[in-house]
């Protein structure tokens, strides 16, 4: 059996991302569950200790001027925003992805006028999005139509009004061409959003540069906000003063204390803000965000490619012969940042790996998912991984 | 001048409630805007670091299970359900309150049926609630139409689907009949939801012996669940089968695991829950609710009764004649937890009193609004707010 240990060591010699993962506390576990829970960055536990403490505790109630939270969710917002290319004063921070789709397929509905009936779905996306769509769909009397993001192109017509499409599958890991199925959104005069989830942090999204509309994507995987953290909503500068939002909590209003019984929207993306930020988890969020100071995401995507690569070498070293299939495409244009294998008894297998120190998840029915997080996984990591999983099935785990 | 000051040392000797004080961090300022943020519950800040650094940072995605994590929102709900006078099922945590005004109102109107095309809002509420109700208005085709409370019976027809109503009025602290409302709207075949921002955890409500149909509230007030803090919604168990969110996110799902593309609501409350929980924030609730273990919330009104009472002697003793005009009810059956007092030049002379320890807050155009909380609030405090306004307008202040 070749064995790669020693390119492993190589090559995380060489990483100039290798430091980055003294940013995180971890201990020797393999941990590729970063693409559902990230890990806890260092920096995150005093911050929170300090908002709880201090700026509750002794400041109370100021802290909502001088401990800078009534801002908090456009200012995180910016923070985040280089990470999916997008200029500042387009993101805000805040409530759920669930809610977010929901502001933005109706926001897009909208935007789109009457004429427009029909709202696209990619039926192969994380369910919430189905369900939410259908729901904006139902309330804007519109037509859900679920279909595969290849077959988008096909089903467009002047009909369509807006568009929702998961950027990568949750599942397999395919990324999808977010530049070209946006253009073609466009083309048919529709309106682009794109769920974020699994791509914000592990790759270049380019949202300004494509043009997306609306897009929306959680925090607490590859950008490691912590379970639950709140979700991001971003709409294009051309689009923010049409935008309207289905949820006009009091802290998108014009004036918030003004207590005035008429609605009037604030401008810009705070727009998209709705009711009292959740302070604690969106300060943890923001000092987790720090991680990236200095990172640019281009390095991290050549990182997460070259790691997937190795992975399924490692894979195939030493994962005895026709036990898995990986369902992720091996071209770097359609891989995200996770590998996706499928295999008999996947469900066992990991339970064993886990045992090991190898955590990855089981997404049923029948795949081992794997996500590499570049800024805290390495290649010795990878190889382990991998190792391991081929002794497992071995034994006849699985 | 009487002087009170001798009266709220014996009162406080002889308070029952007085010794919980030390279940908060506080100190020595007198603290009266725990109606729009609590105080720090002692036992918090330990809770979110354990959360933080072992749950997260070490468990990290086992947390979900073995942590607690996933069940929390039905869980804490059941927390705090005896506060709000439910039984156990009826109430899920997450989500800001506006979220669950439109969960809420859009529900009650599908429970409603086509033919109750109009929505009553209690017109003198805190904003939001009018905000989300017009977009819920909106999307469901029905009309909206803002009463006072006391216009709710003589509005109430055949047409009506859905009465939003506060449970005490954010400005004035004045606190509206809800058995009455509760059951005139019934008696036009309509459907109550109750905003109980303002009387959760500040005095009995009595959710399930009134009938109250569905209800939301905060828990950043009376409820000390930290900035931001998940909101609540609660469903009575004999409409859950029929409740129909309008944010029918993946964690409502009946198999939310199962990845299904067709969604299937589970049943009981939960069909309220949304996306992704949002944990730190969460969890830190759990460990705030604590403080009421034992304290029942009848003897908390007792107290807050008796505080504001006394605050309002104290008030009549030390503010110079005609400077301020008490837009709190005095009846009893008519006040919440809280005295707000019109003054002119209201935002100075709450500017001053900060400055001298006191904190309340100013509610334009010209309210002092000071909020009693009779977990931490004792009457030495009551009358040194008193003392410090009545200085702080003979200077000429406001």
């Amino acid at each position: 059996m070749t064995d790669l240990a020693p390119e492993a060591k190589e090559r995380d010699a060489a990483d100039e991302l290798a430091a980055l993962r003294a940013r995180f506390v971890l201990d020797d576990t393999v941990y590729l569950d970063g693409n559902s829970l990230g890990a806890l960055p260092a920096a995150v536990p005093d911050r929170v200790a300090d908002v709880v403490r201090r700026q509750w505790g002794e400041q109370r109630i100021r802290s909502w001027e001088v401990g800078g939270w009534w801002t908090a969710p456009e200012r995180i917002g910016d923070l985040l925003a280089p990470l999916v290319g997008a200029a500042p004063g387009q993101i805000v921070v805040g409530d759920s992805t669930s809610v977010n789709v929901f502001k933005a397929v109706v926001g897009a509905v909208r935007l789109a006028g009457d004429d427009r009936d029909e709202i696209l779905v990619d039926a192969s996306t994380f369910p919430t999005d189905g369900y939410i769509a259908e729901s904006a769909a139902r309330l804007t009397g519109r037509t859900l139509r679920a279909v595969t993001p290849s077959e988008v192109p096909a089903a467009l017509s002047g009909r369509t009004a807006a568009v929702l499409l998961n950027h990568v599958d949750y599942r397999t890991g395919r990324l999808h061409d977010l530049p070209a199925l946006t253009a073609a959104v466009h083309g048919a005069g529709a309106y682009a959003v794109w769920d974020l989830c699994h791509s914000a942090g592990a790759l270049p999204v380019g949202l300004d540069e494509h043009g997306v509309d609306l897009a929306v994507g959680c925090t607490y995987k590859y950008l490691n906000g912590g379970p639950g953290s709140p979700a991001f909503l971003y709409v294009r500068h051309g689009l923010q003063d049409r935008f309207d939002s289905p949820l006009p909590g009091w802290t998108s209003h014009a004036e918030p204390f003004g207590m005035r019984p008429d609605y009037e929207a604030v401008s810009g993306a705070r727009r998209g803000r709705v009711g009292t930020p959740d302070i604690l988890s969106m300060l943890a969020l923001e000092a987790a965000l720090e991680v990236w100071d200095g990172v640019p995401v281009e390095a991290v995507r050549a990182k997460s490619l070259a790691l997937t690569d190795f992975f399924l070498r490692c894979v195939a070293a030493y994962v005895p012969e026709g036990r898995v299939e990986c369902v992720t495409p091996l071209d770097h244009a359609e891989r995200g940042s996770q590998i996706g294998l499928r295999c008999a008894g996947a469900g066992e297998a990991m339970r064993r790996l886990i045992e090991r120190g190898v955590v990855g998840d089981f997404r049923p029915p029948d795949v081992l998912r794997f996500g590499f997080t570049p800024l805290y996984v390495g290649f010795a990591e990878a190889e382990r991984a991998a190792r391991t999983l081929g002794e497992v099935l071995a034994e006849g785990g699985g």
